[in-house]
């Protein structure tokens, strides 16, 4: 079957997680990514929470650069010559989408600024990746996953209540981001397809952040309410947090009226089918109660126990799983939620783009890529003579010798 | 300026906080978004949250409901009496996009099933929303966003260290699948545009947490390592964590060797430019005295100062915000992140879209709908005679009178 971006050339200067997360996903919709790295050094990515053990292995790769890199082919370019430039200028001029995260200002210093590509390329889609944007008083300051944990306030409400702020253990932002930048470029793909014009996209981590905060940002504009620290519970309803069970936690999340009377009918209906406990406003306002009683009922069973019993009633429940039992569930195998990468010839799983497309379904051509193993393929598949690639290689373009 | 979206019609009939996070970012880019909703009671999100005295109010609808619901108008439909079903039958055949979140089953129940809808509008994309997806063991479950926390080993790895598991703070996993139904039903909407063919598009909480936590799953499948809480740290790189200030705290984030030469020199050459935390790895290893160090460093300065220094030395550096401080920070409204709604007559900011296009920008052209106000236009505009929608409406199609 075909994929939904099958023939689209994306050219990807970006590095670290945000914007390659992004990038691997229009691969799995059938994109041809090139990743342009800085020569020898490449994706600092390929070096996060490495072990000195494991940077010795031959092509070593972190897990986040295995986990958001496949469906890349990778150029080795040194942007910092003059040569580089000049083949980084030709790629993007033949490319349907280009994505960057450096500075603002950084590629138009390079002469790979929006207009100058556009003036080569009018259907471009020109795609721009920033911690803050483009302007503005924080422009010009770097900033990553953590960076807008805390400038969002997002750490401000994650915690326990009147403990330190902790942040979100996964940099949910970054990879919000990431996904926000893919709905970006297909939202000017299909317009390009309508009307056959390009044009320049743009997101950041802090439209990512904020987005991700939404609701509490328009809660304060509406009556000043600034949310704090709950632990696992939360200010919408009650119940909705962890209970404890006799072999570990389980979330009860019962925020409707009916959905609440189904969870006490099946788990101690004597005991917690109480008057004051039926109107969502008095389980608000009898939460120290509530909890307290739920909790004294839930302590007596097992989680196996209680998942059944309520989802049985219809009731969410889930299981605090550890990292381990939630990537091994078989659920997600039968999502669709698994891919397989290939990893020094060995497989290795992956999780799929957070999406399925009946018509047009997800693929896995290739694996991670070594720092510039496609460099030559790329530029020859690009048009580039092989006397032109021997020039600029001894020009300096892939890095020096 | 034309949206990227214009003409195209979808059809939603989500509820809560996921899917209609993704449908409001179709509205914002253009799309004729038409609300779908129960009679009298409509989207329970409406209620989330509020207050006795909010719930009061003429139109009342929770902060939430007013985050994620503009660009839409509302049109109650009974689908649990046949007359409603119809009305229902006949706007899907009408539409480009259709979204629900029901459990897996309910809308072939309905006669509202893909192939149902298709046999009448071969072009239409049939996007449905799951909880964990439509087989396995845990499809008929239900959950929300605090569930999947809990089972995906969110939760697992958000807390202090040696404490009880808490939640990220927001409903990262809900915004997140629901940006993963806008990419993938653009996606559709291009190869619909590219090949005249519809089809159907899935997604789920499920799949939208695992790739939240795609990196987490690999290093667990490279090799077995089950991630723990760390506090605000990050076991990728130090530092990388919130550190004290005279006056609040701040994230210091330095992962590459030439960062942390930076942010030393930046802060107290003499005392933190030590040549045993210039290689990353070695970092890693003296984490505890490294964090110390630098800690006693930044504790004699205030916030606005680290800022300052090592901003100007391009280190990442940010200060941890509460809601109002992140909410109202000029930043925000620089970068394009804020678009105004009216509520009840009265302006209100809201958040926009995570990303901006420069050649079809999102506009906000409708505030929140209040519940079934747009029945009658909308059928109207869409073709069935105002005689049909008052025999419709003594059928009970609308809610009972």
């Amino acid at each position: 079957m075909p994929g939904a971006l099958d023939g689209i050339r994306v050219l990807d200067f970006s590095r670290v997680f945000a914007a390659p997360a992004g990038t691997q996903i229009l691969g799995d919709l059938g994109a041809d990514v090139v990743k342009v790295e800085e020569p020898r050094k490449g994706d600092e990515a390929r070096y996060y929470g490495m072990t000195e053990q494991a940077l010795r292995a031959p092509g070593a790769a972190s897990p986040p650069f295995l986990a958001l890199n496949r469906n890349k082919r990778s150029i080795a370019l040194d942007l910092g010559c003059p040569a580089g430039r000049e083949v980084a200028f030709r790629l993007s001029a033949g490319s349907d989408v280009l994505v960057h995260n450096f500075r603002p200002g950084a590629m138009a210093r390079w002469g790979l600024g929006y207009d100058a590509i556009r003036a080569a390329n009018r259907r471009v889609i020109y795609c721009e990746f920033f911690a803050y944007g483009k302007e503005g008083p924080l422009a010009q300051v770097g900033a990553n996953d953590l960076a807008l944990q805390a400038h969002s306030g997002l750490m401000s409400i994650t915690g326990e209540p009147g403990r330190p702020p902790v942040r979100c253990g996964t940099a949910a932002i970054d990879l919000h981001a990431g996904l926000a930048m893919v709905a970006a470029v297909l939202a000017a793909l299909y317009h390009r397809e309508r009307t056959g014009e390009g044009q320049a996209v743009e997101t950041s981590l802090l439209l990512g952040s904020a987005h991700l905060m939404n609701y509490f940002y328009t809660e304060y504009w509406l009556d000043g309410t600034v949310r704090k620290p709950m632990g696992t519970a939360n200010h919408l309803s009650v119940p909705n947090q962890v209970f404890p069970a006799s072999d570990g936690g389980v979330v009860i999340i019962a925020p409707s009226d009916e959905m609440w009377r189904r969870c006490a009918a099946a788990l101690a209906p004597a005991r917690l089918d109480r008057p004051e406990f039926r109107r969502s406003l008095d389980r608000l306002r009898l939460r120290a109660e509530l909890i307290e009683a739920l909790g004294a009922v839930t302590r007596t069973m097992s989680c196996g126990e209680l998942v059944k019993r309520l989802s049985a009633a219809r009731v969410n429940v889930a299981k605090v799983n550890s990292i381990g039992e939630a990537a091994d569930h078989g659920q997600l195998a039968e999502a669709g939620g698994l891919v397989e990468i290939g990893v020094d010839g060995r497989p290795l799983k992956a999780v799929s783009s957070p999406f399925k497309l009946g018509g047009t379904p997800a693929r896995v051509d290739r694996p991670p890529p070594r720092l510039g193993a496609h460099t030559e393929e790329i530029l020859l598949q690009r048009g580039f003579g092989g006397d032109e690639v021997s020039a600029f290689r001894e020009q300096g373009a892939f890095g020096k010798a």
